[in-house]
């Protein structure tokens, strides 16, 4: 950013059913970058013309010792991240004004929390829709350019990050019994993110419907037969994240048909992971994944065809209707504040509009230091099948009347996060298991 | 209600970290309370004139059944929960309208979070401030005056709460030992609530430094000679709320100083208890417990000379800064968006300016069908201590040097729910071990 003031929106504490109530507070991720404050109520002016940094926020009343504990002081906090200056916060929007009527460029990234959206609005004087649509561009590709690269010591808090998600994986797996419920076991794998002092990257998804794909809620009881879809990660108190999925059978053993579509998706997340490296787009990797998996379903009787005309037209999207994976780092879909069009695609790669492939949310060519998460998955949705079935939709592709025998399997996703290297990428984090045979020996300890 | 539109917002989904990585969902209390739907992006009116309740939301889309699995049909909604009328939501703004035209009154309740005053705003046509602060007086009077008495359903919904909530403090007395830190006993508690379904009425409270009232950080370890004070609740998928507070030695064994502030605390919670009769303000026992928390403290030589003069003049507040108790019901505090003056005051109660008292949420006469937390506390809090002694503040009635032996101790608060009845009143819930001899002998079973 050549001149201007950047104004970075640190959050505040967010309500659950009145004011003082609130949610387990999450700083914004493009402050704590830059920043590196996790606590609610602080704002950052970095000024590109003078080089100077200022922190804003309040200082600790004696009622903070009281309700609180002890709290550092504004300056102690400024000292610690090396700005030139901290200030009250009180002080932002005379600040903020002052630049203005001087002519000065105010850039600020999209705010997506309404009480943001109201400060922007007030502190520049601009409509509620002008606040929330009149970000910068500039600034979020300057963003974008810095944040996808992850350093080295990003790399060391996001192992630390999947080193407790693969803690929170191996719980699932050691406890997970036919007539527990899905939130008693959702209660353990919370506890262990939580044990260790952060909390959870996303909300739990973990559940016999794996088909219903961001399905959070956690009321069926388990029965053998069916399959446990598990997509969970930790947020730490560093406030990195993880995202791994595994799915395994509630029974200690898979069945023949479980192990038969568990197969063609793990063969899809090898292929992937091998084809990531540095100058493959992203897009095409899902292509390969999404090939491989209509290739197992020939085989399976459930498709038919030519297959990569199949896939050109996204037939196999009816069981695959997700994309392969994305960005992750401070945020597990990283910077999706900041827009997919900057993060995922860029002036060579157009984001396509087909069902299924318009989900990926990364499509790029990849570039060492990029970390992503590779995912893909295999769903029999019957509502989605109904439909397609009753508009003849791709009858040249899809087998409709071998289906009936999946109807209620649910669905399968397998999903490791990985580091792009220069000469290729490696796992980050423990390995966890995901061959069939290793799930089947822990899956034992639970019974 | 006698005329105008009564307009109940229903809660969203609230964003950490960017648009669609949100919170749980929490529906707002009051349109649970009269609406019953725990979904997000609902509204409702209520027509006063008409006797007609109209409930808005959308209808799912073949994307809900893809992402977040089979939801009911407005209409089926309707019908379940018994409004005369099911309307789109982008209805709601043209309905508003039409009514402000028609110059009917629209009342609304305080809106506590920034994208539903933003709504308002838009909706009736007026300015972000006035949309916070036009919420109507009547319509918060007639709400508190049914939510405060709770039906016999609520006590049912009320007793599993306090079901889920014994399991927590019973894990926490179970797990906690020298050794840990308080983020791995705060994990096993929060997996309890998880686990059947809910989740937290509030942020938990589990720490060594109990001076710390609302302190929410976990990163201590637990050692031997600390008192561990947990303070939280679980929130049930129906949406009721337990809220208890334990205090335990992180050893085996009370110490002699322990036991005799502990004795104390005790003492004053029995009382209370016992005292919390209709027709009693609950101001009066507030006083009543904070006397014999003086008393007790003058019998170790903490305290001394007049205490009613010290309690009226507000010395034991250094010790006891917080207030006796509050309702409690769907919400934690109940009803505290509505306003703690509508709450817990009336024209015969009116709301203390003095430290300490000041912070009791209610002091007004109590009334079968109350439910009240009872929750003293003593603690010694380093940096008050030392701010009163150097403004020699109510040095007649403290022993500033006696003081010295109490660093470090920490705090002692038990807290339980009780239901006021006709003739006096019960706990709500199961009785959770709190006296000495029964905390001790739990604690073994943690070693």
């Amino acid at each position: 950013m050549k001149s201007g003031l950047v104004l970075l929106t640190g959050n505040g504490l967010s309500p659950m059913n009145y004011t003082d109530n609130t949610y387990r507070f999450r700083q914004d991720s493009n402050f704590l970058y830059y920043m590196g404050i996790n606590q609610p109520g602080m704002m950052a002016l970095i000024d590109c013309d003078e080089g100077e940094s200022i922190l804003l926020g309040k200082e600790p009343t004696i009622d903070d010792f009281i309700w609180t504990g002890p709290l550092d002081s504004l300056s102690t906090l400024g000292e610690r991240i090396g700005v030139e200056k901290v200030v009250a916060i009180h002080q932002i929007h005379p600040m903020l004004s002052k630049a203005l009527e001087a002519g000065r460029e105010i850039h600020y990234l999209p705010p997506y929390r309404a009480d943001n959206v109201i400060k922007i609005h007030r502190w520049l004087g601009i409509s509620l829709d002008d606040a929330k649509e009149g970000y910068s561009i500039p600034l979020i590709r300057a963003v974008v350019a810095q944040r996808e690269i992850k350093s080295e010591e990003e790399i060391v808090a996001m192992e630390k990050a999947l080193e407790v998600t693969a803690e929170m994986h191996l719980t699932a797996m050691r406890t997970a019994k036919p007539g527990m419920t899905e939130a008693e076991v959702t209660g353990k794998v919370h506890g262990v993110a939580v044990g260790h002092g952060g909390g959870l990257a996303y909300p739990i998804i973990l559940t016999v419907d794996g088909h219903n794909l961001h399905n959070h809620r956690h009321h069926n009881v388990l029965r053998e037969g069916q399959m446990l879809l598990g997509d969970f990660g930790a947020e730490t108190d560093e406030v990195y994240s993880g995202d791994i999925t595994r799915t395994f059978p509630v029974a200690k053993k898979f069945t023949t048909q479980q192990k038969e579509i568990y197969d063609i998706v793990l063969q899809a997340q090898l292929d992937a992971i091998e084809a990531s490296v540095p100058g493959t787009t992203f897009k095409s990797i899902h292509i390969l994944a999404a090939t491989i998996m209509a290739k197992g379903l020939k085989e399976l009787g459930i498709m038919k065809g030519d297959l990569s005309m199949a896939v050109e037209e996204g037939a196999h999207a009816l069981f695959f209707p997700h994309g392969l994976g994305h960005s992750i780092g401070i945020d597990v879909h990283d910077m999706e504040d900041l827009g997919e069009a900057y993060v995922g695609y860029d002036k060579d790669t157009i984001r396509s509009k087909q069902f299924g492939l318009r989900s990926l949310r990364f499509g790029k060519a990849l570039k060492p230091g990029h970390v992503m998460t590779v995912e893909p998955g295999l769903y029999f949705i019957p509502e989605l099948i109904d439909l397609w079935k009753s508009e003849g939709k791709f009858t040249d592709y899809i087998n409709y009347d071998a289906l009936e025998a999946y109807r209620g399997f649910g669905g399968v996703r397998i999903e490791d996060d990985i580091l792009i290297t220069k000469s290729g990428n490696r796992l980050v984090g423990p390995t966890i298991p995901k061959e069939i045979e290793e799930l089947e020996a822990i899956r034992g300890e639970a019974y």
